[in-house]
């Protein structure tokens, strides 16, 4: 069972200068842009089944996801920022795909109309699993915001024929989808709809994943050496580690998480915990990214993190749904700390700030050295990609934002990210007055009258805070329970704490086996990751040297946002000998210069420029005075 | 025109304890061992034509490249080292390959079994011209070995025949390999058998190349973006940077140095510059090694050189050849200098030093956090891969080596590399008495008596020297021209030249725009790069820091050959707080500690262990004190 909920999208709201803005470009801008681009490539036609073959703009395998990814981002921003206009438009294009329903029940616009005969015959490859996955959370959504059922009734009737093809039974089909969606799917879709064979297919396709025989080899002549990369190696009960392609393997851990709260096997979550773990704490990016090649756009080994590895925005995106999800599992903040770091980090970094440029992959550092191979790598944002997974995806997490903010039970509130804003709790409102996450000080009010907890997260990087309620100052350590101050109290009409987190600037380093950060740091401070572009300083990041000693600090950014700050403090710049050509014996000049670091996932928002978020630093007391 | 050629093979000798044992190790191991592999894997049963579908062991469309390569190494060893028993095995092999030719002049094992209709039907991928240009090389090196002409005779119906199919005439198609080879094999077919249509077929190759119609895309269909990777995006006389597979393209690129010597073509021999200084100024490793990117096994852009990139053996061995080329071709050191480094450091590397094992990349850093990616990947040495190029290529690339270390023409006699050895010139005899590369002293002592010029290189590496002849201090100056020291005389027996080549050590430094290697050197010391190994030292190589004012000495290594030095420093091991997890803020500690570094060429020969060549190194004389 999970420990705490999620707050529905409807209770809480963002007003703070940070994420409050994104969520509206996101209607605004991003969503339009990828309707427009859903039209223009075909993806929206495709569901008025008329493709004939010969004809222009042939329908892909993974066309249905993106458009329902589009529709799911549209209904949820309906409930924050409700509008007429969006809720006609939504209306239009869930009837169109209403329409491509066959009488069976079967929705997939590739299949019905390119490869008609080959319906079910290539699980491993064919996303066909996957798109019915995401037109099912698209059917949720669009219930939740318009209480309307026929896209709801639509997706049930596309599961239950999925469910006779699919099972145990003598003639079921054994396989599972070589992209993991529908588990969580139909775990939404059996606490929507109460329908419990929902949540049996979404077990029996996550328990079959890799049992022997094992279908991708019997069935499909799949090589056991890509059975990894699809994380079917083995039996899900036994995978205790991040395997394969990240954004299909925090799918499969956000169904194990779904069904291990839904079920309440303990072994479940016990290895969801161990997956957690082994990503955070061994395979992830500073920033919140995961996915260290694009060679399979995988998990890798270890401490393998290459500055240019992948990061994928999805793979970020599915990190933060697994980890909210943990999060509600267990309470523990170790999941909200990861949570804020992915959120203000590398998740937002895949968007532009304008709403309509999109990073596939989020690498840490920029430059002539980082190989550009093709779209995928483009150095700046692109409006769209040939696999366009990415913009699509952040159509439907921006407007959760909010919901990232909060977590509730029956008799708790908690504040996990004092983002400013507010959220409704039984018959309390309660508002987070604020300038997170460029300052650590924020009050939190209290309006209505409400007996309840009310609980505070400290955030994992704070080493130090003063709290006070109604101006009476709070003993921490009588209050702070793993990482949260809590409450039980009557809440008034006008009760105010103070909460104000130190806020220092830090300079983190990595474990010596990542190799790509030995002898760098990287500055960080509150919940920001910090990167330096070659456009705010003397010389392209790769030439400086931070001086640790210096004091740094924060300053406002020309060309971002209005409240960004930055951070400003001393370093040399390594001056090499003219024409020293690749390789050279000379010993480099050194320069004193100024150095500008800027949030990270502001980057390349002014113009195409080198960034570097692991950078070297100097002035350290060792007997070299190196690091 | 060439100034100078390769000395032939019988002329030289190698008498060093570097390189003499590995040529030695080739006749007695590695050529046994390949042998062995082939027959193993049914290289050699496959020209039996007895293959029927169903059977296993199916002849694969790159094998027959694999066993010529094995037969060119046996033809290339009997000169070096004559023996009867190696002389009758491969005359037997020599007869089983001429048995496969079909009566149209045709011989290729996979095509003549397994897709015989398939035969010239996808040139951008079936190797069929490859396999086709290896045999040729193999039948020339059999005929200067042996003196007959039954295999070379055979080859050469075998080129009538693709003369016949390929060309310029109405019927002939303008297609041209995937894999370029056959082009530089055609020369040498011309140059042995002085048949025009062979230059003129070599020639059709590399000039239809690229051409529009793109014979690949239209005949093909192979994508636009897949052209680079082929050097089929642009005309040949268009290129002039290094592009796509490696291998392909230094075999290319030798090619095109052929045809500049013996055309004549100023353009081309211009083009051959600028590609060569494009690769040796912008895309290579210390250690001579070339391909960034396991993706294509390719060239990446210009500053883009990951620790872990690829550096294929038969890259760097096919780079060896393109600069001996280009050597000939003008006569300049700085291809010399490149030529040496590659011997001695990332050809070398791809060999154990028993001769049974071969790395397929050569990575200049490896540890935990070095991904694996399969065989090609594999941390320590392997016997053989299903892809097998790199074993094979080491079968004729060893008997060579004396020919590096010498150039002749008309008139004088060039020591270019000053290992101990002997060559023949004329009525003299020139003996070198040297440890090089551990020693910068040598004596080059002539026996017999004749007039003409002859000149020793002066490394680009090294500083100074100092050179007697016949105990009479030279001045340099007024003999160097461009790198050598020349003399034109009557050369008596027991006439003696002393060269004293000053050989420090150097920390390397590279272009900041290579972002592995920035705050990083490598150590190198006359033509040796070193790599730190962690089973000399205290820690692994990712947690020393290179003190760079400490004295760096010689010292014998234990577990490697007789004579090997290795180099003692002082440095620091980084010690990072206990359990400080993935990332962390806290500072670490240093202490201080003694660093040996082996030549890089024989690292992973103890045991598998942690390597890196770019080490990081502190005591700077800059602001921080750091680099």
């Amino acid at each position: 069972m999970f420990k705490y909920n999620s707050p529905q999208l409807t209770a809480v709201r963002l007003q703070d200068g940070f994420l409050a803005p994104r969520q509206h470009t996101n209607g605004k801008v991003t969503i339009p842009a990828a309707v427009q681009q859903c039209r223009d490539t075909g993806r929206i036609d495709a569901f008025r089944l008329q493709w004939c073959p010969g004809m222009p703009r042939k329908p892909h395998i993974f066309w249905d996801s993106d458009f329902a990814k589009v529709l799911e981002g549209m209904a949820l921003q309906l409930m924050t920022d409700p509008s007429p206009e969006l809720a006609s438009e939504l209306d239009e294009y869930v009837d169109l795909v209403i329409s491509a329903q066959q009488p069976d029940g079967y929705l997939n616009t590739y299949f019905t109309q390119v490869e008609p005969e080959k319906r079910w015959q290539r699980l491993s490859s064919n996303h066909e699993l996957y798109c019915a996955g995401h037109l099912m959370e698209a059917a949720v959504a669009h219930f939740q915001a318009t209480g309307q059922r026929k896209f709801l009734d639509c997706m049930c009737r596309y599961a239950d024929y999925i469910d006779t093809v699919f099972g145990p039974g003598p003639k079921q089909k054994k396989g599972y989808p070589g992209h993991e969606e529908i588990e969580l799917a139909l775990c939404k879709l059996y606490d929507t709809t109460g329908e419990k064979r929902y949540l049996k297919l979404a077990e029996f396709f996550v328990r079959t994943r890799g049992q022997e025989p094992n279908y991708f080899q019997v069935e499909e002549g799949v090589a056991a050496e890509r059975l990894p990369a699809l994380q079917a190696h083995r039996p899900v009960a036994e995978q205790h580690t991040a395997e394969g392609h990240a954004v299909r393997a925090v799918y499969l851990y956000c169904a194990m998480a779904d069904l291990a709260a839904r079920t309440g096997d303990a072994a479940l979550l016990t290895q969801c915990e161990e997956i957690w773990s082994n990503i955070t704490e061994k395979r992830m990016y500073l920033t919140g990214g995961i996915g260290s090649t694009p060679i399979g756009e995988r998990f890798t080994i270890d401490y393998h993190l290459p500055h240019d590895g992948y990061a994928e925005s999805c793979a970020s995106i599915g990190l933060a749904f697994f980890t909210r999800r943990m999060l509600n599992l267990t309470g523990k903040r170790q999941y909200a700390d990861v949570l804020e770091r992915i959120l203000y980090n590398g998740a937002l970094s895949g968007i532009s700030l304008i709403g309509d440029r999109f990073f596939y992959i989020n690498r840490l550092e920029s430059g002539i050295d980082t190989w550009e191979r093709g779209e995928t790598f483009a150095k700046e944002r692109r409006p769209w990609f040939s696999c366009s997974c990415c913009p699509t995806s952040f159509c439907r997490f921006m407007p959760q934002l909010a919901t990232f903010c909060w977590s509730c039970s029956e008799q708790e509130l908690r504040l996990e990210i004092p983002a400013a804003g507010r959220a409704a709790f039984r018959n309390c409102q309660v508002e987070v007055q604020s300038q997170y996450p460029y300052n650590g000080k924020f009050r939190i009010i209290f309006h209505g009258q409400e007996q309840f907890t009310f609980s505070c997260r400290i955030p994992g990087w704070c080493p130090s805070a003063t709290i006070s309620l109604n101006g009476q100052r709070q003993e921490q350590e009588a209050l702070q329970q793993n990482g949260y101050l809590s409450w039980n109290r009557l809440w008034q009409e006008g009760d105010e704490l103070e909460v104000a987190l130190d806020m220092p600037v830090e300079f983190v380093r990595a474990d010596l086996r990542v190799s790509a950060c030995r002898g760098r740091v990287a500055i960080r401070r509150g919940p920001l990751v910090y990167a330096v572009e070659g456009l705010d300083n003397a010389a392209d990041p790769g030439a400086l040297v931070l001086d640790l000693k210096s004091p740094w600090q924060p300053e406002p950014v020309p060309g971002l946002p209005e409240g960004t700050l930055g951070l400003r403090g001393q370093g040399w710049q390594e001056c090499l000998p003219q024409d020293c050509g690749l390789y050279f014996s000379a010993t480099p000049q050194w320069k004193q210069t100024s150095i500008l670091a800027v949030p990270y996932s502001l980057w390349q928002n002014r113009g195409d420029t080198r960034m570097s978020v692991w950078l070297r630093s100097g002035n350290e007391c060792c007997p070299g005075g190196i690091i």
